[in-house]
Formats: C-alpha cells, structure tokens, sequence
C-alpha cells in the first residue's frame, strides 16, 4: 500500500461534550479534547485500522503525549517512526484528556473528581469507533501507558476486557504499600493540616517545589481512591500524620494488585497483558509489576513482564515496546 | 475594541526555507518552522502590533514554547491570559527555530553550526513584517528569552539594536568563568575523548543522564563559540581536562561581559534592557546578571536588574516580568 | 566546689566481660569497651553523681561518642561546656557498645544479635554502680540517644522504668509504617535475594554506597525485630518485594508507639519522658515523635514533645536539650 | 622479630608548644596535640623505624585520624591490620593537629592564619625524631594525606624534598581552575559581602548546612592564599561575585601544577611521587592530577598516577594503597 509522500501520520483534535462528567464536582470543563493520531496512508484508502489508547500519567492529559522534544520525538513522531520502520504496523492512537482540578483522574469513577471510567469507556471508545475507521472490535482495540496511564491501562484490562484485549502497563501505579505511603511524610508537612488552603496556595503560583508536588500526589490519589462525596479523606490524620487504617482501607480495594482476584476471567481473556518497570524506579514500581506478576501466576494468567535499567520519569523511550508487542498481537 | 469570542489568540506555522543556513556543516535542514501568536482581536481589525521575539533555551525550539503544561500556560497561553488581564497589550510573538545537531546556536553565525544570527536578523525578522501586521521599527520590536535564548537576546541587543530597541534577558548565559567551567570536569568524563563518538552515542538512544546533558551543553558552546573549520574544539584537553587556553579566549570573545565595551553605542539606543536571575541558579547566572548589570553602570548604559528566588530551570513564570516591561516601554 | 584547673572532665575506659552476650549467634565480642565519661570535680570529692546512659544509634557504638570534629564537641566536650556554663549541673555519662555484626542491636534481646538489653540492664547498669559513685536510684539515673539511641531508650522507659525514670529520645524510631518501609524497595534491591551474600560483600570492602546503608538498616532491623532462630527474616518477598505481613507483624510488636498500651503503668512512673524529631527528618520520625504523643496523651502519660528544624543526620547538637532537661529533672 | 601480644601498635600523645604559631593572627591555641602510632613491637626492641606524616584534610587534624567508626578502621588500626598481614612493614606513624579558625592552614605559612608550614618543617618533624625512635633520614621519612591533606603533601615535596623523599597525594588540591571555582557562586551567596560576619554566624552554631561548607571553604583557602595582613582577600568581588584577577593570581602562585616548574629538582630527587583521585571526584581532582601528571612527564619527574571509582568522601581506604608504596619504597 503506497504511503503518503511523507510518511507521516496526521493529528486531529477533536472535542466531546461530556454527558458523564457534567457536574463533576471540582468543577472541571466537561467539554474536553481529544487527540487522535491517524497512520500515514489514512487518507488514502478505506480500510478499518486497529486503535491503541494512550492514557497519560497523574498531572498530565492527552496532548502532553504530542509536546515536542528535540531529542525524544512525541507520540505521533514515535508512530511514525515505528511505521516507517515496519516495528509497527499502522494503527490509530487515542489521547484522552482525563485531567482533574487534583491532578489527575486515575481514570476511574469518583464523586470528588467525576465519571473518569465512564467517560472513558462508554463516551471516548464509542466517539472514536463513530468518527475514524477503526476495527471496533475488543481484538483490535489496544491500552497502554505509564506511570498513573499504565494504572488506568490496568483498570481497563481487570473491568473492561470487554473493551480492550490488549493492555500494557509502564510502571502503573500497584501495590501501593510500597508506591504511596513514601510520600506521606513529606505531603503530610506540606499539606499542614489543610488540603483545600493547599490547593489554592498550589494553583495561585507557577512556581512549584518537588515537595508540592509530592503532596498534590497524594491528594490527588485521596480524591480518585478515598471520595467523601464532593471531598475526600487523606490516607494520613492531619494533626499526627498517622495512616488512618479506614481510609487505607479504601486505596487498598484499588490496588491492582488485590483487584486481580475479582477479575480473573477477564484477565484471562485478554490476548496480550504486558507490564514493566525500570529498575530504580522512585516509586517502587518494579516492585509493584513483581507482585501483581506473582498475583498473576498464582491465578495462572498468561502476561510478559520485563524490567529495564532506568527510573521513573523520562522513559517514553518504552512506548516503543509497548507498541511492539501490541502490533505484533493485534488482530 | 471588539476581541475575538474566545478571546484566544492564534497560533501561525510557517516554513521558511533560509538562505543562510543553507549547506550548514551539520547538515541540519535549512527549511525551518516558524510559529507566531498572533493575539485575540488581530483578524477583526487592520491595525498593526508591536511585535516580540521569544528565543528558547539550549535543546530547545520555538515550537517548545507552545508546549502543553497543566499548570504552567505555554507562551501563547501566558499571553492570552496577560492580554485579557490587561497586564501586557496586544502584541505578535515570534518563536524561531535555532536548533542545531549539536543542541543550538547561541543565535550566532558559526562555522560548525550554521549562520544563525544572520538567519534570525536577516531572514526570520523580514519574513515576519513581511507576512504579518507588524509595526515595522525597532521601537516597536522587542526580543526576549531564558538561558540561552537570554544569550541571544544579548546578542541582539549588542549588535543588532537597530532592529531590536527593547531586551529582556533572563538567567542569560553570561561571566562565562563562573556559568560554564563547572561543567567542564563532567563534559570531560563524559566525552572520553572522542565528542563525535560521544555525539553518535548521543543520538543511538533516548536514554539520556544528567552528564549526557553537560557534556553535550559543552559540546554545543564549542560548536558556537570556538569553530574550527566544520568541527571545533573543546576548551579543554581530551586527554588531561586541562582548560585550553588558546580556546577559552575564543569563548571569552562571545562573553556579554566583555562585548559591552564594544557596542556602548548600540546599548545606549536602547530603549529597553532588562535582566533578572534566580538567586539560586545551578549555572551561577544571577551573578553573570551582576556583573554585566555592573559592566552595563560603569558604561552609563540604562537597564533594569531583578534577581528572584529560585533556580534556573522551571522558571517560564519569569515571562511574565518580561512581557510587562516591554509592553509598558514599546511604541 | 572548686572544680579541677581546667574545668574538664575525665573519660574512663573499662571493659566488661558479659554473660548475656556469650554464645551471641553471629560471634561478636562478648567482652565489650564501656565509655564513662566523669564530671571535672570527680575525684575531688567524694560526692555521688547522677548518671546518664547515651545510647548511640544504628552503626554506633559508644566510642564514637567522643569521636573529634573541629565544629562540634564531643559528648565529653559538650558535657565540659554544659557544666562550666551551667547549663548542667555535673553528672556521670555513659557510653555503652551494643554494636553487632548487623549494625546493631535496637537494645533488645534477639536470638539473632544477642541478649543486648540483658546486657545493658543486667550488667552494664550494675557495673556503672559498682564502679563508679553514681546515685543509684532510678531518680537520679537516665536514659537518652538519638535514632536508633532513642528507640533503646525508650525500650528503657517501657520496660525498665524501673531503673530510668528519665528518658530523653531524639527521631528515636516510631511508627514504624513510615519509618522503615520507604527503604524496603531499596534495600530489596541491594540484597538481591540473599541477605548472607550482601553481609559478606559488605565486609569485605570499606566502600559503601547510600544503597548499601539502606540495605543494612533492614537486615538489621530485621535481625533485632524478626529473628529466627540464630537468623533472621526479612520483611519482604525476596523474589517480588512484597511486605511478608507474618514477618511484619513481628516488627510491629516492637514499635513504641504499639507498646505504649502495654507499659502505661512504667511510663505514668517516669520523672522526665522528652521527645524531640527534626521537621525535615529523612526517616519521618517527626511523625513518628508525634504518633508516638498522640498515645501518650490517649493514656495521659506525662511528656515533653519538641520539633525542630533539621532533618536527621547532623543533630548531636540536640543532646543539649536532653541534657539540659535531664539536669532540671533528675535528683 | 616477635609481636607484642594482641598485635596492636600504640598511639602516643603528645603536646608541642610551637613558637611558630605563637601569636598567629586569629588567636588559634600554639599549643598543640600531636597524635603518633608506634608499630606493635615498638616497645620490645631498640630499633629505629622509618616514620609517615599523615596530613588531614580540610577541617580535620590529626586526632580525627583515630576516629572511631564501625566499618572503617581509624589510622590506627589500618597500621595494625596492615603490619599484621604483611602488606606494609612496622612505621610510625604521625598525625599533625595544623588546623586554624578558618577551617585549616593549607600546611602552609600565612599572616592571616599563622606559619603552618614552619611549624609543621621546623617544629613537629624535629620533635618527633627527638622523641621516637625514628630514622631521622629523608628516604626514610614520607608524608601523605588526602584533599588538603595531600596538598599539603605536594607542598612539602616541591618546598621540602630535604626532608621527605616520599609524598603521596590522594585527591590532593591541585589545579585550582576546576577545583574552587565552582564553589565561589555558592560561596558568594553565603558570605552575603561580609565574611567576618559569616565567620561569626558559622561558629555561633553546630547546625551547618553544605552551603556553609562551601563558604568556609572558600574563605579558608583566601585565608592560606590570598592573604592580606592579619585579613584576607576574597576572590571575588563582594558585590558582584566577578573573580578579581589580582587576587585570583595570588592564589594560583599555590597551584602545585604551577609550582612544578619552579622546583624541578627537588620532585626529581623524590624516591616515590604517587598521585590518586577518584574518577568522581566532586572537586573534579582527578583532572587535577592529570593535569599535575602531564606537567611532571614534561620535566621528567619520575611519578607514579592511579585513578578508583568513587568520589572524593569516604576514600580513607586509599590510605592502604599509599602506605603500601610508601613501605615497598622507604629506606
């Protein structure tokens, strides 16, 4: 099939009109954008392609996946690249906004931040069958990402393999003994004892220590993970710092790493589970693919794990193997 | 006057095709993208806008500056929101592209890098009057930008204040002692001997540490300050890491510190200079600032000093002190 | 009292042949350097003294107590300074070595390290008394360290109140979900499956890494808190990482802040029970100081609680706020 | 020969009432302790024994050299251990106390801190061949150290070949464009234009932070260098932080690198040179070395140059390697 004089891919922006997230509570748009990369030979047939949905990590959104960089190309560059190499095949790549007022959506469903999950699934996918030429099929419907994109990636693979047979995970967020309760201490300082007064301290300057960033972390999680309607509960007590077991309680049911036993037959029903992480990874998430990789095991699920010698942060070097083994798997 | 709906300025991409970077010794591509904001109310109206030039630091490009930050407003972002505050007026915003193999250009014309000063004077500065309605004059032309696009605002303001009357340098390279040799113990472990095969290393991977970084800052400064033919040299010796002398007084040549001197003149027509630093900056540059402010005194040359209380990375927020002043100071 | 013509006191050094550390498992010497550290005016009359145990924290011994540092005295130098100023009124310190081939001891009794709180209890105690001209009453005799120093005292205030009835714990080790855990990750890495191997590898170079630290801290842990038999468990997986919550637990039983409910009685006994954390200690023990008060007024145990701002290496200068509080308290 | 009993050499005190250092500037005590290791059989023979000068770095003297640490041997104990395994032959060893106020004397003279270099030639090198049984000859008579220690080193084989025919420098200070540059920003900022006020502040509190280590450094090295009268120049402007020339110059006069030249002779009658520095050396002291190397190859002094993998703390165990050539080449 001829490609197009380039061999570059095209990017169309498009907007959804939210019905799942309108009236969130922290009052985010519910109009949001959506990005979609289409292969370079698009235009130029009508064939159906495979899709594979990109989710981004906390305090990031869809076009972030599209920012440009002189020496790491962005995710349409990176398509193209694959491409053009035959590493990958042609394929439509979906960047979603799930971006809240906290940071960030976990890409689930909460009443402190708003219907993340549903947006996701049953709003984004169907938009996406309904206006480009995808093969609308489980099979040929892809997820992946890192860090929180690569939990959202997990989300997908344990409640909707009915959507998506393909899941990968870059260093998703798991096991969260290990993952979270580190920042604590540090968010617990900063927070001082007001998570609302930080919030706004947070938002009424750019300038921004790592210190704020480990506490919008952890707020950011408590609204996704521990809602208290339109608030939420930190994992901490705010005068001692003491974990309230309660609220932990709560993280815990989020935790991969324990969902894995309710959602064995959709695990099992996937044609492609791949997890990684990097083996200094600040926030222990090889160790957290090591243990999900045993849950998996124990519960006899087909997956590849792999680690690979680097951190946590500027390592979109392994979309590049994501996109392999999706492009060698999708139908 | 009427703005726009929205309220939103627009983003024009251009490609110009330079002349002078044409056959440039890297073979970098010599057709070039070239973004320009053009603010809320420009299509409603025939009226022409001052116009200001954004440089980008080293690794960078002008296509960065709209990057997307979900606390952080890109250039065109910042703009909309200091228009529509009515802290900074209606005004065109350029953001070139001087990128080179080697990670920039310092904005000057170099044998191993191409003719950049020329491309950004000669070639971009004409095509944007040209193509959009600018007020065509020096007093209504500005330039700005960090690190070494503060570097190249300088260099603008020495030798070329008859196109640019208004300057705002932040944490520009300068007192070349204190912001580079530092570095130079890194660059040398890192190099091993050989900066090309350091380069092609470089280049063969994404995966990039803190000392890839130095090394190839110096690399880069050596491609623009001390060319030797196509290639260059380092100021230092392969085989010991001693300075070379012969070189560092080639770099020295390229030092604001000591170029004030040479263009009084020029500085004096100048309707705007302003310099800030953070007060922490990890390349020293708050002091490159006092002592250029001092050099700038002893020449009776005007100019505005500011230091704040930060690094050198992460301060994009500093845009905004820039913008005020040339809006408050541009005809 | 005429104090001695230069107002410095005098360091004696005995050794102790103990029984409680006979047989230990891992063969260290059981007969052991004991440090006393004797007011100026000692031998000038035949007054006794009060007496104060400082236990030195995890790789310590008491020794390096009166290690040299241009910057900052020693304990024998501090307690000189304290005295001669008034601070504190002349009293006898001691030094003892609870070390062990793991780093150390926590003060307890463990089928791994050794019978160390016999040790110390049994017979270091005693042969202070018998040595020296101590007061000998629980009134007049106190207990205080730093880090894993300040856990042994506290070990001392729960179950040997008794003997101390004044207790002074700095970052000593509490709550122990933050304390420990961030290192987990770290030191599951380093030990790399074998904890015997790591032990070797460590002792057979001098140079060590932060790593090596992190993964010597919980095979000492771990020696102390989850012994078994002449070994030791670890509180991880050493295939995934994961938290062995049997082997955890064990830990847990050892946290101050869980032995509070069992020893309110000793602790409502006290005179003196101060504790004090930097705001910025790396371990968390500030929260640790704080969950740790928390119990103590849910069982309305009296206390003194200080912050300060420090993290937690580099704060020997604390011990003169203990000492001074012991002074103003002890009989 | 036979041992003594347990195999361990002694440590001898002494005090050294220097006329040097009588009435130095600062008012540091000319009274000084003098710390000396006699070989284990010391006692049981009337041998003579070759002797080592042992300098200590920058805020050290000689008492910290017998330091207590668990896993590291004082200097002490590597003597024991290296006598009992034969790699090095029964020395005395000796530890000089050359510090000042300002953080150490460069073992050098100076008007602002007093004459160290006298006192160390003249005075200790004298005392202790009076009082120990040394072999009171060049070849039998070495002097090493690291950091400023192995400066100091350097000093006394370019100044004092008369008296030591052997000089080991472990990450000595050596070509001071690398090795003190890149603090003078981070020392500026500190010093806040007025370093006696620092000096007050710096000794008003035990609570120093690494910044202030670098101003100390700074002010230090001004002091050994650059001194003016009873005071010191700084090498930078107190305004600006531009290095002023004149001073700068005064203080590369003390450049071993520099020095060379002028003592040709003296570094060719040497019988062991040997310079080290770890290949991560934070004062980039491994290009100092090179640099030092390079420039003894064009005179043609005999020297012996090695490089380990580490940093510049914590290398104590590189005095093995020292003492070893020291014993396989003394008389």
């Amino acid at each position: 099939m001829a490609q197009q004089g380039n061999g570059k891919g095209t990017v169309v922006r498009s907007t959804i009109v939210s019905k799942a997230l309108d009236g969130n509570a922290p009052g985010d748009p519910h109009e949001r954008e959506l990005y979609v990369y289409l292969p370079p030979a698009y235009d130029e047939s009508e064939r159906n392609y495979p899709s594979v949905y990109c989710l981004t990590g906390f305090t990031g959104r869809g076009k972030m996946l599209l920012n440009d960089n002189a020496f790491t190309p962005n995710l349409a560059g990176r398509m193209d690249r694959l491409i053009a190499s035959g590493a990958v095949k042609p394929m439509i790549v979906v960047m979603p906004d799930c971006f809240t007022y906290y940071g960030g959506s976990q890409y689930i469903n909460s009443t402190a931040t708003g219907n993340y999950e549903d947006y996701f699934t049953q709003e984004i996918v169907p938009y996406v069958d309904q206006n480009f030429r995808t093969v609308a099929d489980r099979s040929s419907r892809a997820v992946m990402g890192k860090s929180s994109g690569g939990y959202g990636a997990l989300v997908m693979a344990l409640r909707h393999a009915d959507q998506f047979a393909l899941v990968c995970s870059t260093a998703g967020d798991a096991y969260f003994e290990l993952c979270y309760t580190p920042d604590f201490a540090k968010a617990f300082r900063r927070i001082k004892g007001d998570p609302d007064a930080f919030m706004k301290r947070f938002y009424a300057t750019e300038q921004h220590g790592k210190d704020d960033h480990h506490a919008l972390n952890i707020i950011g999680m408590s609204a996704c993970y521990s809602a208290n309607g339109t608030g939420f509960d930190l994992p901490f007590d705010l005068e001692t710092g003491a974990i309230r077991n309660d609220v932990w309680t709560r993280w815990l049911e989020h935790d991969p790493v324990r969902l894995v036993e309710k959602y064995v037959e959709n695990l099992k029903s996937l044609k492609l589970l791949f997890l990684d992480a990097g083996t200094r990874d600040e926030f222990s998430l090889d160790i957290g693919a090591r243990v999900l990789t045993a849950r998996l095991r124990e519960y006899e699920i087909s997956h590849i794990h792999e680690e690979f010698d680097d951190g946590h942060m500027g390592i979109s070097y392994r979309y590049d193997r994501s996109l392999e083994l999706i492009s060698q798997n999708i139908s």
